[in-house]
């Protein structure tokens, strides 16, 4: 069995083909990967604005004047700006270009208004409260990057430079199908005790879309060599990714670890040193994937953020969101094998760190799904490690 | 004007009418918040059930015998389970029931097969690779928590427990009306100079989106008294908050603060000693809220985080995802006024702790949504602080 290091490698460098894009409407762009630079095509502001409500006047005309004569008002969105001379102002508002000739703004709060003039009665230095040409960019300057995802952010600034429609990244199909000739299906009813309710189909679902992934289900096959084959052929047919559960430990029914390799696939791993999921198998057949899981609840979920995430983010062209992060042990750490464990915990933020406990936390087998709900993170704890000290800096991933 | 803290105080002393919840499929469920509280109402697993492959033995046999007889199969799914007596076994898979009699699973890895016989060559102690009655949960075990956020977990927790249907809190509908007569929408064609692309509305929407609200688009309009009025009470129909933006301020213009009132809505306040955003409103109206924010980018949209994002999570009983967190400054900060301000800037994740920084971020007036671009924050320097030295562990809301 390969070590977790050396499969993240393999997945790093798997040969995903290129990235396939699509134009989708900006109000579909939400959450999506943006696949081209977003770069402005003109300076914003393209002209000197008013960042507030005041009078538009000639800066050098302070030193002057004690009053400026009112030559009218500049309305937000007014075709005609006017011009200002020395001695004039025009009535300004935030949000109107700033009149011809005008370098100032002077606040409404900073004047008295008196038979058609104002009086100023403190002043402001040059320049004030204008918005100068480029303030928020300037023409050719990359605002969002390839790769980004869009956010409500995003959005905002897409829609300020009028892009209708945006450039994402497709995306990836990832069929999904659950094996065993014990699972029952959601709503099905039970015809006897030894079967199980399907949990793995939803939860992958769940996770596929929330990693930008498109699920399709493929339903669930019992442990028949002819029915599994099928389904694993229709799926490769219409996916870029086949994700199943089950079948590829070493029972006498575990057939998904020898139809994989029939179906004209390249198995690149069958096996990981991990604890939970140490059957998973990755494989490839031309630009499709196939990643074999587990079968239980707990070991399908992990094995999906440890495989599924990292090779729908290289296939988008952005980053895996289930990238460990650094936390603290609140309590000590009992290693129960000489894998590389991944093992749920609470994760919780204070005085500015995040700390790790298994309060609540069920021990027992991989099927305790249970262990993920709440604010829940996997521990990482490496094939070299031993028992942990309260206070260790661990790596976790944040789910 | 009242100071920050008061104005979040008011908001959590709300009075928000009773929660409103309804019945989606659980296919639907997914970034829903849970109306009701999940309850176990049986054992999971209900049987003990084999958790690896191997033979159902009594562990006595293990001390009395080298060799069991080897009674059939129990392939998991199957009907019936067998009964396991002295000296006998069954052979048993991953997720099958145990056969009545068994009380131990010894793993294919530890025996030899040989002539109908399974020879031990490891022992095994007492109950093992069986996942005992309730392992995963018990009877009346709360599973999750009304309130909670649906992740993958909870979809395959629900899925696990045949839970078709699920009660979730209803999207509140969040009508956004952008007003000013300088906005031009987005895909409309340019005029004249005067005008400035509509981003609001847009960045509004897909942070109410993500917040789990439902945004209702009612436009863009212009600085009309009788047009505001009427696409206010439009809105006020439809929707359980109404978000406005721009109108606020002190210009000759700014219409939207003075028929806030007349719409017969009750101010709860007008003015908060922030920056952005001093000019905010926030009025009820029955139980509809009014929500009238600043027309800058980047105001609206600070505004919105601090006050439409708390009012939402109230309404739909969950948590504020942009609750603050700590973070430490890596370099000094230049306090600009006597306000509460909230200021753009870097937030990255290392050595454990959340750092903040200002590279590349723009200084200027309340219009750079830009600021907001990429892993951002919105750095908290209260009221009563002056500036800050690097190293200060200040307050941030993450975006």
């Amino acid at each position: 069995m390969i070590s977790y290091e050396t499969s993240q490698n393999m997945v790093s460098l798997l040969p995903i083909g290129s990235q396939k894009s699509e134009r989708v409407f900006l109000s579909a762009a939400l959450g999506r990967i943006l696949a081209e630079d977003i770069v402005a095509c003109e300076d914003y502001p393209l002209h000197p604005t008013s960042a507030m409500d005041g009078y538009a006047i000639l800066h050098s005309d302070l030193a002057e004047f004690d009053s400026l004569l009112i030559m009218g008002d500049n309305p937000a969105g007014a075709d005609s700006i006017g011009h200002v001379t020395s001695g004039m102002c025009i009535k300004t508002f935030t949000g109107s270009l700033m009149p011809q000739g005008a370098d100032t703004l002077i606040p409404i709060e900073n004047v008295r208004v008196q038979e058609g003039e104002i009086v100023i009665e403190k002043s402001v230095p040059l320049g004030f409260a204008v918005r100068p040409v480029g303030e928020s960019y300037r023409a050719n300057e990359t605002l969002i990057a390839k790769g980004s995802s869009i956010g409500f952010a995003q959005i905002g600034v897409l829609a300020g430079i009028n892009q209708v429609m945006v450039r994402v990244s497709q995306r990836p199909r990832v069929s999904i199908i659950a094996t065993g000739s014990e699972i029952l299906d959601i709503g099905e009813e039970a015809r006897h005790a030894g079967q199980i309710r399907s949990s793995n189909s939803y939860t992958l679902e769940a996770l596929v879309t929330q990693l930008g992934g498109e699920p399709v289900q493929m339903g669930i096959v019992g442990d028949d060599k002819n029915a599994i084959m099928e389904r694993f052929e229709e799926a490769l047919a219409s996916s870029d990714i086949v994700v199943s559960t089950g079948g590829v430990s070493v029972g006498d029914y575990d057939f998904v670890k020898h139809i994989v390799p029939r179906l004209g696939a390249e198995v690149i791993f069958k096996g990981v040193n991990i604890k939970p999921g140490q059957h998973v198998m990755l494989a490839q057949r031309g630009e499709k994937f196939i990643v074999s899981l587990p079968g239980f609840a707990y070991s399908s979920t992990v094995t999906c953020i440890l495989y599924v995430a990292p090779l729908l983010a290289r296939m988008m062209g952005c980053v895996n969101p289930y990238e460990p992060i650094e936390a603290t042990l609140k309590v000590p750490f009992a290693k129960r094998s000489n894998k590389s464990e991944f093992t749920a915990c609470n994760l919780s933020f204070e005085d500015g760190r995040y700390w790790v406990d298994f309060e609540g936390k069920k021990t027992g087998s991989s099927a305790i799904l249970t262990n993920l709900l709440g604010d829940a993170g996997l521990m990482i704890c490496g094939e070299e490690d031993g028992d942990l000290e309260a206070g260790t800096l661990v790596r976790v991933v944040k789910l």
